[in-house]
């Protein structure tokens, strides 16, 4: 199964929409310009597509196995992950300090859409790997950064990250894990933490485990909640390992997909105590969790795009090659490739569509990180973090939520070749499903859209971008034909919407959370078609000017988006009815428990 | 994992939305009265409930066997079968002259729900039998019919259709299995066939293959292919079995889902040529094979209600078992049970409206089936006839793409659970994907809604159920408060996309192919939507005339009937812009083969 990095998608996305130039200007990112943007995607292209894409459905029929306390990863993956890591693919992001390459999150971004196109198992080690040095770049002291970054970095140790317990899934409030301070400055930690991705494995030489857990005392709830860096084997002064930690995996996951990727059972101090180190200040876990959690529901969003765009690949190379049935104009007396029929094209078509507007979304936010933390003036920071924030839960909720949509397509255009497990169309399938669930459901992602990013600051960076779809509205006046009225058609009615919606949300939160609540998912959906639909039409604008340098390139681009238009953007007005229907959360909680 | 079936929905849609009073009282029903509907459903509730629904997972985690050309069931399931022979649940429907109860469809429809809400994978066994049994009454000889019809009612022997080759997926015309006539009459068949469900098995003394295939200088294309029966073992005219026929099963599929239920290669003919019969006229065998079709479809449909319901059973249980986080509406200062939060109700809600709408459409197209087989009047046949058949696409495309929107739903209300296979969802998602495939894919539904049930009749069909709508929109003015005016704008705006869409399919299928095939499978959807919702519509107007006689169960369906309008009859718009978009085709086609 192939996997062929789209990187002249990926290169025109960066440079015309998310602004590749804008951000080479900014300090420390001199020498990221479009050239070396470029030839970093050509690497990982090549390595993504070489190494990584191979193992992919070898990892579906081999996953990881759990034999007394030891896991053994896939065949093949070990030996791809040190790859990895003398590849600096796990730094591309991070600073030259750490051994990172010190590039932009713009061109890390495309990297890892590829890594998660290429095998979504695989990947999700780095992801959570990079959640952990998030954790202590932000909140370590400097002998931890010193001591565990550069190896993480290298990827001669990879991280997890542990907050779930069997009675805290998505109410971290809950937690219970305990650690107890010791005489020399350490912890000892006590509990049971599930769902720890690559919590335990054979592929690295030690694991970095951050935990969140409780100090004797700390106040209830998400306030009495510490971070805890507790290794996998104990780590002296100068990085060197020693004995073997109190920390084991009991038993992994018998899952729908991602097989060949962990899902551990840690237990912790079940022979004495796990000894932890804090990191930053005690109670304080949960803020820095949000960090890492902010940056790895992003790369979540990307696992959603690259996954896409994975299977829709996979479903067009079958489509070309699949003869079936003559065409319904009569254009051949004989039967065609399948890619000629009207509802194979609209299926591909729905999988492009939702493919490319994803990976817009999630670029032009990956900018507005990249200037938020880089740009000279404090206040255009402070402006970009805002506009990052709040598109964050959208790229993780509203991409992965479009992931099953695109993998299911995925299986359909390979008819009854597609439920068989041989032919792999399934696997993304499967793969995709956890998306939508892990680092917070998109449930969890809505709230976080209205809670923190919409009402916290009272709607002024959502209206902010609604004026930013404003000029682009009147931008797509200059575009000639029908492609160009009907993204403005559409595009104007969906801001409408969304404009209605968020104005919805800031009156009713108050006065009628459960309206609110009731609907959140469905304004996440929402905001991901409009600003997803906005990005589609900013790509039609550039590509109506460029049209004569490729016309089969940039005429894609416009018919693409002529297509989200009519078929996507298009439901906007009904997410906004099932919103705000007279009777809103009445008509959702209208039924009482046991009516259900 | 429980199963237990929704018998007041399904007595409510009977009585009230499909008529069973009307079904009694045509000519050999008369026994057919809602208390034996009554008794029937609690029967098969039952047997459903307690033999079948404890197989389910365990199929899914033991699938069949093979070995050697021998398929073992899953441990369980011989003996199941043989209780539901015994039962007299494979006859429900059929004449009792052959062994059948001579009941209804519109009451075996129930239990075909039950059996595929309860072991999906096990009721395909009784849907492909029902193939052969229809296709055996249809076209063959009356020795045919009194050998082979009452062993497979009985379930002594299972019946199988004999359709796809490699190259000959949806297209039947490039067939190639050859058929050649004996000096005895007989045929010996030579060729492969594949995705034959339940094809090799222990579980019945012989097997039955109806199979596709052509004779020596019979036409190209699907007008040179006859019907054959093919028996495993050879049968003499006393129905005693002898020889094994040279019909073997190479292999059997690895697939995504319905695991416990073999998907065979059946190889014809390898040693010397496997002995068939002819089943009526040579060189009819489509127009055979479309009668047991679009009963096959049908129970397709079924399949999707049933692992609906199933998938929404386990979601509600989870969702008041499951407790996490404090309500919303700071109603509780203690997490309480997910119920309560506003998304999972939603989530719910949708699962239940989907169920119950594509149920209701389901039942009332059987009534319209009973009525064209039983009633006096051949024109008052011919009608409801002709109404059958312009709803079964519906009921078999719809539903299916229903029921994997209810079931990946189903998964996300179990949040990280819902990913772990030994908690369930996973495998309704799972088995529930193949439905949209199998027996036509959505688009060949969509294609025959389009072209035999649309086209050929100049939209009068279509056309006289927008008046049955009017009616009902008209007669939700008697219903009080919000959810009547809802239902009535939404159904009014639902009505009018479907009627535009109609004369557009009617408008352009000639002069512009390509145009109405892109939107075909919309068109389909749009046909569920407003259909179901004009079911859902009914049941509100029933209910408010019952509500006082018990206020839960009419209440409920009220207020599901307002959120099924508003939160999915809302989108008819959306999907008629998708299809009559300025540009149609030219959107969906835009795109050249290279482009891809």
């Amino acid at each position: 199964m192939k996997y062929a990095a789209p990187i002249n998608d990926m290169l025109f996305v960066m440079n015309e929409l998310a602004g590749l130039e804008d951000i080479s200007a900014l300090p420390g990112f001199e020498d990221a310009s479009a050239e070396t943007a470029q030839a970093v995607l050509e690497e990982s292209a090549k390595f993504c597509g070489e190494v990584l894409a191979p193992l992919n459905f070898l990892g579906d029929q081999n996953p990881s196995v759990w034999k007394d306390g030891v896991v053994s990863a896939t065949p093949g993956f070990g030996d791809a992950f040190r790859l990895f890591g003398q590849g600096g693919w796990q730094g591309v992001q991070h600073l030259p300090e750490y051994s990172g390459q010190g590039l932009p999150k713009l061109i890390a971004t495309p990297c890892v859409e590829m890594l998660n196109a290429a095998n979504l198992s695989f990947a999700l080690c780095p992801l959570l790997t990079d959640g952990a040095i998030e954790a202590l770049l932000t909140a370590g002291t400097e002998a931890q950064k010193q001591v565990y970054v550069p190896k993480l970095i290298s990827g001669v140790w990879t991280g997890t990250m542990n907050l779930t317990e069997p009675q805290a899934g998505s109410d971290l409030s809950q937690i219970r894990t305990r650690a107890e301070p010791q005489q020399d400055g350490t912890y000892k930690l006590f509990g049971t933490k599930i769902y720890i991705t690559w919590g335990e494995h054979d592929m690295a030489e030690n694991i970095v485990h951050l935990v969140l857990a409780r100090t004797p005392g700390s106040p209830d709830g998400v306030k009495g909640i510490s971070l805890f860096l507790v290794p996998k084997f104990l780590v002296d002064n100068d990085g060197a390992t020693g004995e073997r930690n109190d920390v084991h995996c009991i038993s992994i996951e018998h899952k729908l997909g991602i097989k060949a990727s962990p899902t551990a059972v840690l237990q912790f101090g079940d022979h004495g105590g796990a000894i932890g180190h804090l990191v930053g200040k005690e109670n304080h876990g949960l803020e820095y969790m949000f960090i890492m959690m902010n940056a790895a529901r992003f790369a979540v969003g990307m696992q959603g795009v690259g996954i896409s765009d994975r299977a829709y690949q996979k479903a067009v190379e079958y489509a070309k090659d699949r003869v079936q049935s003559r065409p319904v104009d009569s254009s051949s007396k004989h039967p065609v490739s399948i890619i000629h029929h009207p509802d194979v094209r609209r299926m591909l078509a729905t999988m492009r569509a939702m493919t490319e507007a994803s990976r817009a979304l999630a670029y032009v936010a990956a900018a507005h990180c990249d200037l938020a933390h880089r740009h000279p003036d404090g206040n255009v920071r402070i402006g970009h973090q805002a506009v990052y924030e709040y598109l964050v839960p959208i790229v993780k909720g509203w991409s992965t939520e479009l992931a099953i949509e695109v993998t299911n397509l995925g299986i359909q255009v390979h008819g009854g070749m597609g439920y068989i497990e041989e032919t792999g169309a399934a696997q993304f399938f499967r793969d995709a499903r956890i998306l939508t669930i892990y680092e917070g459901t998109t449930a969890i992602q809505a709230n976080d859209l209205v809670g923190r990013k919409t009402v916290r600051d009272q709607g002024a960076v959502a209206r902010q971008l609604l004026v930013g779809i404003d000029a682009t509205i009147d931008a797509l006046r200059s575009g000639e034909g029908g492609a160009f009225s009907s993204m403005r058609r559409h595009l104007a009615q969906g801001r409408k919407s969304l404009a209605a919606i968020i104005e919805y949300v800031l009156d009713k939160s108050q006065t009628d959370p459960n309206a609110v609540f009731a609907g959140t998912v469905l304004y996440l959906k929402l905001a991901g078609y409009v600003l997803g639909g906005w990005q589609m039409a900013r790509a039609m604008i550039v590509a109506d000017q460029r049209q004569k340098e490729d016309p089969s390139f940039y005429g894609a681009k416009i018919a693409t988006g002529q297509f989200f238009a009519e078929h996507l953007l298009s439901q906007a007005p009904a997410l906004e009815i099932a919103i705000v229907s007279a009777n809103g959360a009445e008509g959702v909680l209208a039924l009482s428990e046991d009516q259900f």
